[in-house]
């Protein structure tokens, strides 16, 4: 299941020699892991998007004293419409996560087209250890070992952002000029953390799917895959149904003489499949990531795909001709997403356009996301979550022991409610229910100003897509929404500072 | 003038024959940073505290996945009055500073006191790199270069609290009993950084003494010795200018022949000084102490000292019959704080016996205070802050860069009010105004929650001391008030636990 560390794992072993078995692939049980971003998702950048291309020196670890390297940061900024630091013009921030800052900067147009109504500047900063922004000067040292390795990780991330900000900002003499932050999934749980870490830094943040809650015992290890299977359920129970007999195939089948084949051969691989695990691996993903993107007009967020593309799925399962087999079916409805555009002749497993592979060691050491998948209610296999497995598979693949408890005891996550009812504002969590990790996030508001906005029919940080012709009214609503409040995040920061000025 | 790594580049040299040249000793305009606590204080432990000494494994950089060698963090731990996990037992969580903790926690009494009231768990951890907290087994390797000691940091040790903490709840299960900070001067400033980074760790912070906003241009660096200078001249504009005279008359005297010499006679040195800038700074240290523990009975919290020592050393400085040399009369005042007890024969420069240099390294790395003289405000010699030749003398003295702007940028501190107003809560800012570390703390109210206490004739963290037979009807307010605060903040905590239990 998931999309675990396997093309990682192969093309780190084979560049960098690391000693670890052949049989480095994770037992089936231990790799439930889903991923944000979809291996094989591609950059569509829009052409209405300007910005230059910079890069800014950026210190390794910010919490030690250590005599490390430096790093270049890369980041795009936009000025175009920016008041300035007299007008005390603001500053749209978008915390990058786990891939190359361009696809975040073409997936978030919402950001683009509010700057002009606040005459803001925007800056995109691209993670560490993503796209070009590699300690070590290359991406073949920066991931060479866990000691490479070892500063990726989220709170240093964070520290990268307060210094380019206060850096950039004192370089421009915009000390005073207010930062809103965004970010989607991962850099939504940035944009947050950051909000809450660093006050003096950002005024609001509006974190979209961002499962901040997703970390230990806080919500129920199924949640995720229960979201996932409820997603095709409510599209078709009998599509659901034949998904979830599925997995049973294919698992005899791949123990069937000439079994591989017959597989690697009905689901148009171009190479044969080394295990059925491989197969179900890829079916998984596919279905998380339709999940995901279960957006209501055909987007190319992570494949180019139809409007609804869950019910197109059902469809295609559901219209077979009577006496199709579960496999056949399977096979047409997973084209919606591997192959929406008819285009492709045979798949591949092991693509990684946008460099996410980074993910798979931080899910190693801090992103400790336990989840499951239950016999009743889930379409997918039936698994526990075992984080002595994770453990294991992690000290094989990195050499790294996870710290599974971290992350809530860095930034929370228990008693989220109580904790931030009287502490904390300005942050907005949004998240649409049909995405797979609204349920590891925040749903309820915690305060006046701590707000969830859900949606029910949205998917995986629609919000800060582009908008379009065919946007539903509820988007169009959730966006204004969202403008409203930051609208209001930057007028009570500006009759502050008006309030200081004459005071 | 002030304290500054004399001692420490002496014995960091020749125990560890770091390379240095000989002249490491800084230039005199370099200089200029107070610490917080007395080179020459001592420890008397009140034979009321009784607890238990423990130790804690603890990793050395919980930023990143360095594969570093772990160690033992101590504390110190009472649960007498603990009221156990079943009736959410508070505990009252010291953060420990630059020295041993035992120290603390005789100087704490406070806490001791209040702690039966609340039915509450007491809790002293030592900070990292202080005390037996020491990484890599020994002080001597611990301190041995930059490298070794790059991980004494402030959010290094926060994040030991954190994980202290969260871990010892867990093995108490203990884990919804509410935790209050407690912390004065550089623990106060730890306390209040990790309510706000922490708030989901601990409710609240009695942040005593902290000057959280003695960094960068925050406040102007004249301010700290403006206020040692008016802890004098309120008692005696004649002791104030003697002083004010005293430091031409000494530095001319060190140019004569045998002026060393005569120096060393008049302030009973047991060894020759080896420069008269070496007896201006241990005269400026014990004025900077002075005016910290420049408290209304005696006390030993530096040294033993009568009530009130400033007047008393002001009297003494006045009584000298007419014709006293003005070196004379600074020495007999100054015997206040070097020898009030009478059993000194000779002093000495280099004592350390709480172990707090340290604070050297942590003044070269993120802790870089501005510092200056006023030529019309101060009684001390005119001086300028200038951050390059911090960082000439860190570079001299330890091989490492100070981040002058860092601590602003991971803690805050510009636009303090405007900032916090709405985010954060429960912290008390406590400050006698006596106290030369008040001027860069924080002295009005940030918001209903976010507290300041102010006396008038307090110094520094008077209120964390134990009470006294002898307390001012002030202090014994300025310690109600805080007791309920604090217990606000509890019965909020419960409340809102009950309202969770309930619904």
């Amino acid at each position: 299941m998931a999309t675990p560390p396997f093309p990682l794992v192969l093309s780190f072993l084979i560049l960098l020699s690391l000693s670890s078995s052949a049989n480095s692939y994770p037992p089936r049980s231990s790799k439930h892991s889903p991923r944000f971003l979809g291996k094989f998702s591609h950059l569509h950048q829009p052409t209405d998007q300007k910005y230059e291309t910079r890069y800014f020196e950026q210190r390794l670890d910010h919490f030690s004293f250590a005599d490390l390297p430096s790093f270049r940061q890369k980041y795009l900024i936009n000025t175009q419409h920016w008041l300035g630091p007299s007008r005390l013009g603001p500053i749209l921030f978008y915390c990058g996560n786990e891939g190359n800052i361009e696809w975040f900067a073409a997936n978030t147009g919402f950001v683009w087209e509010i700057a002009p109504r606040f005459g803001a500047m925007i800056i995109f900063p691209e993670h560490r250890y993503y796209g070009e922004s590699m300690p070590y000067g290359s991406r073949e040292i920066a991931y060479k070992n866990a000691s490479t390795l070892s500063y990726l990780t989220a709170e240093q991330a964070l520290a990268d952002y307060a210094v380019f900000i206060t850096e950039l900002k004192r370089n421009l003499s915009a000390q005073a000029c207010p930062v809103v932050l965004f970010g989607g999934s991962y850099g939504g749980m940035l944009a947050a953390w950051m909000r809450l870490k660093y006050p003096h830094i950002a005024i609001g943040a509006l974190a979209s799917s961002a499962p901040v809650l997703q970390f230990e015992d806080i919500v129920p290890p199924e949640t995720y895959y229960d979201i996932v299977s409820n997603d095709f359920r409510r599209e078709s129970i009998s599509c659901f149904n034949t998904i979830k007999e599925s997995w049973d195939i294919i698992a005899s089948k791949g123990e069937e003489n000439d079994g591989l084949n017959q597989l690697t051969k009905a689901f148009h691989f171009c190479r044969k499949l080394d295990s059925s695990e491989d197969l179900s691996d890829w079916l998984d993903s596919a279905y998380s990531y339709l999940a995901m993107a279960d957006y209501p007009y055909p987007a190319d967020f992570l494949m180019p795909l139809p409007g609804n593309p869950i019910k197109e799925l059902c469809r295609r399962i559901d219209s077979c001709p009577d006496g199709t087999s579960t496999l056949q079916r399977v096979y047409e409805g997973v084209n919606v997403y591997y192959n929406y555009t008819g285009t492709v002749d045979c798949f591949n497993l092991d693509d990684d356009p946008h460099g996410m592979i980074g993910w798979d060691w931080q899910a190693c050491t801090e992103m400790v996301m336990p989840f499951a998948s239950s016999k009743n209610t889930s379409m997918f296999p039936e698994f526990e979550y075992n984080y002595a497995d994770d453990e294991e598979r992690c000290l094989k693949d990195y050499n790294v022991k996870p710290r599974p408890t971290w992350i809530s005891t860095e930034f929370g996550g228990h008693d989220f409610k109580n904790v931030l009812k009287k502490f904390g504002s300005n942050i907005i969590f949004s998240n649409g229910l049909l995405d797979p990790w609204s349920g590891g996030s925040v749903l309820e508001d915690v305060s006046e100003t701590i707000v969830a906005l859900v949606t029910e029919k949205g998917a995986h940080h629609l919000d800060l897509r582009a908008a379009t012709d065919e946007d539903p009214d509820w988007l169009v609503d959730q966006r204004e929404s969202e403008v409203k409040l930051i609208k209001k995040w930057l007028q009570e920061y500006y009759d502050n500072k008006r309030a200081t000025f004459t005071a």
